[in-house]
């Protein structure tokens, strides 16, 4: 997949309270208090964003959640943030988190990478994200079968170590007979590196990677142990209080293979400013972000 | 939650190779082969389905992959289905096997158990399943979350033991330090009942419901041991090979706590009988599957 050299991702995660006034008021003329108004002031507010990080990102992450809680229309949004950044050409990480089995599995890949099949049998739907965040636990028959066989334009994050202060109750415990201090998000890691291993292409990364959070900074090099050919994508910088250092904690010795995640920090940088323009202010602590890391 | 005293479930997990040929025909007369041609044969077809199951079965499943493959359209449908079901009286499992952490999981629960805020802060949609089912992965933080304080009426069911062939590649690895064979699947086992621990309603059942494949009894036979106040999920019968004595090993001593999920066995039972009264078909191997549980 094609990562260029910037290692940002922006979290295109919006919700009411983050949107500023003058954009609700146009939503609310245009449609009353709707779900219909919440995903207009969605889509205005992340192409104004998208405007002003091209170029200063590797990627966008737009968070399901925040769509899928404002139904169609919601959908909608996210279908049209999709479009817009790819038309921007910035590559896009579904952050679904999905995870199932047999057809449901094939059905997933199809509404994210894609085309599901109409009632003729043709495609009848063209939603093409690059990257889709997806479960570990139903093992490799889910990721794989989500995935598609290679070659494919495609690439999944696993779920290997979470930012969440809850992570560890599964995450960390230890597993019996394994190597030293194995744990349960080891053997994901041990999975992520074996699924990716027939699927490695530009700069030596494969088409598996994995969620490795800023939070846990000594996970994050022991996991880049056990998985030397995998691109982690790695949120809680900013926000959830991890520093550059623990950011990159994870990187290659080269210092690539990772992808630093920042959601509110950036589109709701507006808010800490005083300042109503929001495109500005989450440019600014974009180019702070990426300074910040380049250090 | 209420689950009627009937053990079965009905997947809705419609695809455009199920549907028959006259419903097929009339959606591409009023849509042409669109995302929305599919939705509507989908609405159809459930609707219909749903005419013929109500009292003969305690819920519904829709499978959100289903829907999610068709969009804006698809999630309509699936809204749509929600509603026709809970109209009839039927309780809704959605099957999004969602999983997230902090603000995204709230959105979760917005989006599936009742409303999501508007831009002016009061609520806008109105999506109101009764259960979820959810990954585990994340922890206490990500499931009870989505979960809501307590009481509620809604449930999750945690992917415990799920019913696919690569289930065991992170399900079944041993754990260090457990009491006799503990394996990740009886890790999250503990987790499910300490979490419905202060949940526990309707007849000694808790709000955190599992998932249970009826492909692997013996495991459901050692997990209800772990998980007594807990209402299993358990899917694979029929279709996936398991008996009905597999499907009932994980029932409590007084065979309560288990509800048996089946899907394209009974509204794709048409296929099997070359007849094109696809309702008539579901009701009848609907009525077998009753009779092969109660026996």
């Amino acid at each position: 997949m094609n990562i260029s050299s910037s290692r940002t991702c922006v979290g295109l995660d919006p919700r009411p309270d983050m949107i500023p006034d003058k954009l609700k008021r146009d939503a609310l003329d245009a449609h009353g208090n709707t779900a219909a108004a919440v995903a207009a002031a969605f889509t205005e507010f992340n192409k104004r964003i998208i405007d002003v990080i091209v170029g200063s990102c590797a990627a966008v992450k737009p968070q399901l959640a925040c769509y899928e809680a404002y139904g169609t229309a919601g959908w909608q949004a996210f279908l049209d943030t999709v479009t817009m950044a790819r038309d921007a050409g910035i590559p896009v990480i579904a952050d679904g988190k999905r995870g199932d089995l047999g057809s449901s599995a094939v059905h997933y890949g199809d509404s994210f990478f894609g085309a599901a099949p109409g009632l003729e049998g043709t495609p009848v739907t063209e939603v093409d994200v690059n990257w889709l965040t997806v479960h570990p636990y139903l093992g490799s028959d889910s990721v794989l079968t989500i995935l598609g066989e290679p070659p494919q334009e495609r690439g999944v994050f696993v779920l290997v170590k979470t930012s969440n202060p809850s992570a560890g109750e599964l995450q960390d415990i230890a597993v019996a007979g394994g190597a030293g201090s194995s744990s349960v998000a080891d053997t994901v890691a041990d999975l992520v590196h074996a699924w990716g291993a027939e699927r490695i292409g530009q700069a030596g990364l494969s088409d598996v990677g994995a969620v490795v959070g800023a939070t846990y900074p000594d996970d994050a090099r022991r996991l880049r142990e056990r998985m030397p050919n995998t691109l982690f994508l790695v949120p809680g910088y900013g926000a959830q209080g991890a520093s550059a250092a623990d950011a990159l904690a994870g990187a290659r010795s080269d210092g690539t293979g990772v992808l630093v995640s920042s959601s509110r920090a950036i589109t709701g940088a507006w808010t800490k400013t005083g300042t109503d323009d929001f495109p500005a202010a989450a440019r600014d602590a974009l180019e702070a972000m990426n300074s910040d890391l380049d250090r």
